[in-house]
């Protein structure tokens, strides 16, 4: 990462598939929840050294616990041990995310923490009487979007409670939810990402732009291209809207990664966003971006990283394993 | 390959970008058509222990020189140091043939040598005006694929003296070329790949089917899935006819690829195309083949080969690097 300049490592560190995260306060979620509880887990050592190695390259790590969307791997716990479920009617759910997340704050030194909230699926919600019944006392009638909005309202209070300052992904901010005034949205959803940038930048937030940089969606071809040419920039608004778009991300998911593949799948692809982020608004041309993108993944290759060809060439010392 | 019960080694050695061959006879030809001419050839030696890796595996290998297409590399020797070209109508080419064949039907042991053949570009020929006034002796008219005809012609007759048989491209066969019995017929054009395997069963050639089979046509998802579907027999034909298609091949192209990220992206999805071409027509359960697959791929983690998932999953033993 600090060979291609990035300085934020977002780190989606659970998922439905898996918790790896070895929490101090719940070791049960990643002893039920991970893919396996001692060797596919990262142990609070494992953390720590993770964010050391960064810090010592000038790299951020924010971690990603996202909810309420996303965590079948932290519901087997709730399933088997305790009374703790994603519901968002019960105390008890808010008393467990206080404890988790003033762990996750001590664990994590950086000032922001990604909450996720994307993709949230109601069918286990609708399936549930008593959610049913709490919807209509509130009056949010069959709107499961404002059932969400009342659980992540509840967990973004807690997260302030921790002093820390936290991301979202775009929904967040599409159901309304009260943000406070310093987050971050990310926003993710590939088509109208323009018009979603101009809304989130609107109503004053700074914003962190993901869209056109999905490294999962691999093809045939030479795809960096395609990252390259994005202009972050280009949605309508004023000037003092542009100067809240604070990044962008290049996102690699997991599902169709490992330690086989991650490495030649994330490099010299994601190379070409870092360099559109680094890069005056003018600097478009393809042919020196893939005279200076090739040479530089030779540089990677040479220091030992599998950074894949960008098209057919070679490198002065090939790669052979290290 | 053999953990795969892949059985022949297809080693398409040079191309348009290079000529790593590194050719006793002709040492000029990998010394000025290489990507460099110490550090990107395959030596003698090389070679040898490429053929004996495989041989103790009961792997054979296939070496291909496509000519007269995707020779680029070949030419840069021609314009600097001899006068030789793959021009068709010179003596010299053919007297350039008979030597380098000689050598490669000794360094190569297998009966079998892959000659090419496929996408023929008429633009140099078509800009030579003693080729044109050849075709016109010939009664060739303006149809350069008789001209291309004629030259693989007598390239066939100079390789059946070196005592082996040949595989060609499909074209060879498609523009009426007239092939010894035994050849080998290589189908890979993807549209229309049933018709064409009809119509050169029927002509009673032995075929090989590759067209479902482009590893290198890579795709988000899980396209091992695809290729795993394919039913090489699915085409109109006799019983007799589809005994001549003695097998398939997956093909992994190069333009994408080295030693970086080869290994994960051949590893599990030739796999796929393994299990199809030693499966009964009957075993088509996707989710039984993703379970076996996955085994298997586990296996091949295990013993420090990166192959890479086939969807969100784990291994017992996960990949660390060798």
């Amino acid at each position: 990462m600090a060979m291609n300049k990035f300085n934020v490592f977002h780190w989606h560190i659970v998922d439905d598939q898996s918790f790896p995260y070895l929490s101090r306060t719940f070791p049960q979620l990643s002893q039920q929840g991970s893919y396996h509880p001692y060797t596919h887990v990262y142990t609070p050592a494992d953390v720590k050294m993770v964010i050391e190695f960064a810090r010592l390259r000038g790299i951020r790590v924010i971690p990603e616990f996202d909810t309420p969307g996303h965590t079948q791997s932290w519901e087997k716990l709730s399933h088997k041990k305790m009374n703790l479920t994603l519901n968002p009617i019960l105390n008890t759910t808010y008393d467990f995310m206080k404890q988790f997340f003033m762990e996750v704050s001590s664990v994590f030194p950086d000032a922001y923490v990604h909450l996720g909230g994307d993709e949230v699926d109601f069918t286990c919600w609708k399936s549930n009487p008593d959610i049913k019944k709490f919807m209509d006392q509130q009056g949010f009638g069959q709107d499961y979007s404002k059932l969400e909005s009342f659980y992540i309202q509840k967990l973004l209070d807690i997260v302030t409670t921790t002093k820390k300052g936290y991301m979202i992904w775009q929904e967040v901010f599409d159901n309304g939810v009260k943000l406070k005034p310093d987050t971050v949205v990310h926003v993710w959803i590939g088509g109208g990402s323009n018009e979603e940038m101009g809304k989130v930048t609107a109503a004053g937030y700074t914003t962190i732009l993901s869209a056109p940089w999905y490294l999962d969606y691999i093809s045939y071809g030479q795809d960096w291209q395609r990252y390259y040419k994005v202009e972050p920039l280009n949605f309508n608004g004023t000037e003092a809207q542009k100067k809240l778009v604070i990044g962008g991300e290049a996102c690699l998911w997991g599902e169709y990664v490992d330690g086989t593949n991650l490495t030649p799948r994330l490099w010299p692809r994601a190379s070409a966003v870092a360099e559109r982020l680094w890069s005056a608004k003018e600097v478009t041309d393809i042919n020196d971006a893939f005279n200076r993108l090739s040479m530089h993944r030779c540089r990677m290759v040479e220091r030992g990283i599998p950074a894949e060809p960008l098209f057919s060439s070679y490198c002065p010392r090939e790669y052979k394993g290290v």
